[in-house]
């Protein structure tokens, strides 16, 4: 609980519920006859709605990126470093709104929402959503706000990945495209490891065919298994050096299974706060739409021309600890918007974190995300 | 099965047991009133016992080093490319030891092996084993075998951890060390991917507490999550998307949990068959004696205190793209030879294969190899 919230905090937020009485055609061929979308809001719109930011989430995240939803929570959302008031996305300039994905488990239809069809959680039976999915109806939500065009859509990691994908599909929809930590599409290694994460939670015996609400289990040792291997890929093998080395939990060997080193500690208390606090089901989908992001596919496997027709500026940024996506990965983005004649700001953030750096206040990395942002709010 | 065995290779071998009616006393304070070593030779022993190499085997690996065990064998020992007449461990000139480590699952006593106490499979009741241990037990074989110096110790990977715990408890009973692909120590990522893969098979229903034996049953989806994700690490980022790429099994995505991506399909396929040729409770033991490798630990941290007393010449080798064991873990080896003036020859082999390059025939590292092994020759 925070004694008091700090004055560039957005503060107490609420989540609000947009119900979108719409058929929505998906990518995988399956239809969704309506479905919700639950958002947060920082900032005030102005009067030409001129100044909206739409920030994208990544795999584990969702809607709550500032503030607090009670004087009893613990924690504030998951990127209160980069919004409120004098941050780099500043609600004193810029009206925030922060969304949960579909497929998700924060309150937007996902595998738990009831499956109209069956009068029970939709469980496995939730269709594949891809990353070009989320765009469509990340664009209902902006035409049922009146926000007709984003003075920046922004997001990290599979965030970064919609944010690439809007500056694609509606390339008049947003002035300004922030990508942060991105790839533009996974790599076999990166496939790879979301496959073990998959096949931990898919083996599982309570994971029920993705049926384990019906048997109200959760399938949490794959779940765990899965978190614990991701957790892997955002840290740096150097942040983890530095963080655990190989400091023994008890200062000495006890030559059994129990947790010997802390490393061990920390990643089995990562996996288990995790089985939870998140869906299993929504775990896989989001896996599976990184899987198969890939916006050049539909250009002839040329990145380049995949931007020809996009309009926005863009910022990128990568760290270089990062091996989940690292700066190569960036650098590609970045290659394929110089091809096409478009106006790009490349950073690579020296930074020991890995992949994890894009949720934290690095002085070099806000600086310059700060002073893309300004120039953003000036050109309102 | 070979059609005709090539005419470099040490053709068929019969494996020997060797049974040791001795107390073993294991760094964990245990002991074992006696076990077996299984083990392989191949070449010849010379009247003063002088040419006589030892091979340490890796995680996964065993005694079967080179040849093959019957004509309807459909493929040869492990490192058939390294070992046999002209290769780098040239049968023509060497009598080439090649022993399966105690806690094995290929024929030295493990925990498949009935435990004297109860009279059933020791389970997870077979204590756990260090380097230091193996180093023991090897040292018995070597006596029992007359071998009072070995003009080579040798291996990769955790086979190269043997032989640094060599050259550091045994001096005088090694002339040259070969250490290829290894580390003075895990890292704390290492230690993490050794402890997911633990907590997949000591979580999986199946496992029994590590008397699965009892039950007519294995892990099987525990040791499968486990070794898919070793084949992550044994592979580098490059090798992965060289092989396989994105490539998809059935040429389009069919936006399902089945296999749609070929490095899935790979995965897959290396788990499933690790599953029926190796034990559990075994691939627990080994990443522990990996885990606690540490051979600095003993000389207040300094590799180089550790390597004072070590009468061999080294041959240290690393590769660019492997990761598990990057090429900075080998050189911290050599670093601390130098520092300790001991003789050392380093090799940093430019390979795509990542980890996995120390099993094969590039020819640069055969080259290097060979070079040293031949001067080996020579001094005999």
């Amino acid at each position: 609980m925070p004694e008091t919230i700090p004055a560039n905090s957005v503060g107490l937020v609420t989540p609000q519920t947009l119900h979108f009485d719409e058929t929505l055609k998906l990518d995988c061929g399956q239809e969704l006859d309506s479905y919700d979308i639950v958002y947060e809001t920082y900032g005030e719109l102005n009067a030409d709605k001129s100044n909206a930011i739409l920030i994208c989430h990544a795999l584990s995240g969702d809607h709550h990126a500032a503030g607090y939803h009670s004087m009893e929570d613990r924690k504030p959302g998951w990127w209160e470093a980069a919004i409120g008031s004098g941050k780099p996305f500043d609600t004193d300039k810029f009206f925030i709104v922060s969304s949960n994905n579909i497929g998700g488990c924060k309150g937007s239809t996902g595998p738990a929402s009831i499956n109209p069809e069956t009068g029970k959680p939709f469980g496995s039976d939730f269709p594949i959503v891809t990353v070009k999915d989320w765009i469509r109806t990340q664009v209902s939500l902006s035409d049922k706000l009146g926000i007709s065009q984003w003075a920046a859509v922004v997001g990290g990691s599979l965030g970064g990945m919609q944010v690439l994908q809007w500056s694609i599909d509606y390339p008049e929809r947003l002035k300004n495209a922030v990508v942060i930590a991105a790839a533009p599409r996974l790599s076999a290694q990166n496939i790879a490891f979301n496959e073990v994460a998959r096949q931990a939670i898919i083996t599982d015996p309570e994971f029920h065919n993705g049926h384990f609400y019906d048997y109200d289990t959760v399938p949490e040792r794959g779940l765990k298994l899965a978190r614990m291997l991701g957790h892997i890929t955002y840290l740096s093998d150097e942040s983890m050096g530095k963080k655990f080395g190989r400091e023994l939990r008890e200062g000495s060997i006890k030559y059994g299974y129990d947790i010997e080193f802390q490393i061990e500690s920390y990643l089995r208390y990562q996996g288990q706060s995790f089985v939870h606090r998140f869906d299993a089901n929504t775990y896989l989908l989001m896996t599976k739409a990184l899987d198969y992001f890939d916006p050049a596919a539909e250009y002839d496997d040329n990145l380049a021309k995949a931007f020809e027709r996009s309009q926005a500026k863009f910022f990128v940024a990568s760290f270089t600890t990062d091996w989940r996506f690292s700066p190569e990965r960036s650098q590609e983005i970045v290659r394929a918007l110089l091809d096409a004649h478009k106006p790009v700001t490349y950073v690579e953030i020296e930074a020991p974190q890995g992949h994890d750096a894009f949720l934290m206040p690095i002085p070099d990395y806000f600086s310059a995300l700060q002073a893309f942002m300004n120039n953003v709010a000036e050109e309102l």
